[in-house]
């Protein structure tokens, strides 16, 4: 199977590659992008968007702005440093690649090629997710995911998606059940076009009929991606995870929760730590619509993401494998 | 408090008004309908809808064809009668209505002044509901509702917002939090809708971001509308009503379905007898968009309904009082 790659690096002509996802399904586009402005605004109007890939844009954005300054290079480091961090406040993994950018020398050429360190990681860490989630994978599997961790939140393969499309190279057939994800319809735009684009079947439902759909027997295990994993193992993932996981734990259905080791924040103990980013209401009432579908000055509840409690989690599959919530913490010194 | 009828006979000039459902929250538009095919097609269109509103409407419908009709008059009342039954299968109000038509003389006066009775019960049932119903809320409370059982579902006070309706005649605080309800936004452009003119706090959210809601400590109460209930209390009603209802559960937030005992269908025994509605693809991936939202030609899950067992129900909340699901068939005797 063929791959075009998320996010990448031009080294060339020195550009960050982003494939538009706020124009998926109906247009494909790459975006070019250099300037400061261009970066933080693909991150914040979700051009770019899924913990893994936001946190590979913002090192190569990064390594991009530091081989294109020229004077006061320190303070314009740490500035687009700061300021690519603000972008986001809920995925840790952004934060986490600019302070692994910031770790080491801080000239262009090694931020370039720190940065181009940390897409490899994530494209060898996801296909290792893949590879160990595959694992729980039958023939026929029907699974059900919510919002988009496939290849178009990481750099290729996804995390909650990597062990399906594993599957499918291997010869298996997994039939994917996508919620749309709303507001911002993720799993209609880009989980059902990704995987329509590689050849696997996919049913799109609204979020609201996950309960009947479980309730019929056809979900064999629910797959999601994370945005930041506690250390006692709850995890913050788009908004309907919560949900999700109450509603495949009273039907028995496995939840799996699938994300690389950078999600993981062992500074933070449980799930109430996570920040929860709130978002415009416009999102709700106007955004996609040719006319506003509620009426004018409503109020608006748009929390981005919410907390799957360890308990409801039955495993986390990570690059390094498959880990009882439990278990997360004790692999932070193996590691 | 001015309720304006979403439903109404225009005697006189021998029509069936109805508020124009389809093109709210941007335009209010009243129909005034008297052709069989203008008819039909307000059912199935969804220009009027809501288990009680649909039974009217077609209440009304037959009379004013029966008023129309010039020959043939026997086929021609029986073939509208099993037109406007056909025209939606979940709801039973609407087959217990025309069959309540059909029941006693069928010239068309006597067809009218039973479509107009059948019009003043349902305000009257509706009305019950909201003083029996209100009982349970307090200065203040927090209520969760799904799709729109509100005073656009009914001739007039509706379903489950006739409680909130009466609380707020007396003088209650009550925060209305309403579902947006995917994927025909009943709840954004209805509920929201009417709550907001009538001057009651309310608070939009889209559907998958309930859990988070309850899970926050906000919510006393959930109250639903319903379709059909079966005889043991498992009641269908909109897409999202099962999940919402084990998400109650888990909470422990109590879970109340308002209807009219004309929603009983006591011939059916359980949830499982109930026909599920499945509704077109384009619902989901077209409809109110500017651009189709999924790639083409994508499978869709789209059932309009979902039953609630009746060991999620707290309570019904009727016209005759508030039952236990499993006290619901001894009021049979009753009535």
């Amino acid at each position: 199977m063929k791959y075009i790659d998320t996010v990448s690096f031009d080294i060339e002509n020195n550009r960050l590659l982003l494939i538009d996802q706020a124009r998926l399904p109906n247009e494909a586009v790459m975006l070019s992008l250099y300037k400061i402005e261009e970066i933080e605004h693909a991150i914040q109007a979700l051009q770019v968007r899924g913990a893994p890939a936001i946190g590979v844009a913002a090192a190569i954005g990064l390594a991009v702005l530091a081989r294109e300054t020229k004077s006061d290079y320190g303070n314009s480091i740490q500035g687009y440093a700061e300021r690519l961090k603000a972008t986001r406040p809920t995925a840790v993994n952004l934060a986490w690649a600019v302070d692994r950018m910031l770790d080491g020398p801080r000239d262009a050429e090694s931020l370039a090629h720190q940065a181009l360190e940390i897409w490899r990681e994530d494209i060898a860490a996801c296909r290792n997710i893949g590879e160990h989630g595959s694992v729980l994978l039958r023939d026929g599997d029907c699974v059900l995911t919510h919002c988009n961790a496939g290849r178009l939140a990481a750099v290729r393969y996804g995390t909650a998606l990597a062990p399906v499309y594993v599957a499918h190279e291997r010869g298996k057939t997994i039939h994917v059940f996508a919620d749309e994800t709303r507001p911002l319809l993720q799993g209609a735009r880009l989980t059902a076009y990704e995987l329509h684009e590689a050849g696997i079947p996919v049913t799109l439902l609204c979020d609201n009929m996950a309960a009947a759909l479980m309730q019929s027997g056809k979900i064999t295990a629910v797959f999601v991606g994370a945005d930041r994993i506690a250390a006692n193992g709850d995890a913050a993932n788009k908004i309907g995870s919560l949900g999700l996981s109450i509603l495949a734990r009273h039907f028995g259905v496995p939840f799996y929760v699938c994300a690389p080791f950078s999600t993981i924040d062992f500074q933070c103990g449980s799930g109430a730590g996570i920040p929860i980013e709130q978002r415009d209401a416009s999102e709700i009432t106007q955004l996609w619509y040719e006319k506003p579908m509620a009426p004018k000055g409503i109020n608006v509840f748009n929390p981005a993401f919410d907390v799957i409690p360890a308990e409801n989690i039955s495993e986390f599959v990570t690059e390094l494998g498959i880990f009882k919530p439990q278990d997360l913490s004790q692999q932070i010194t193996c590691k």
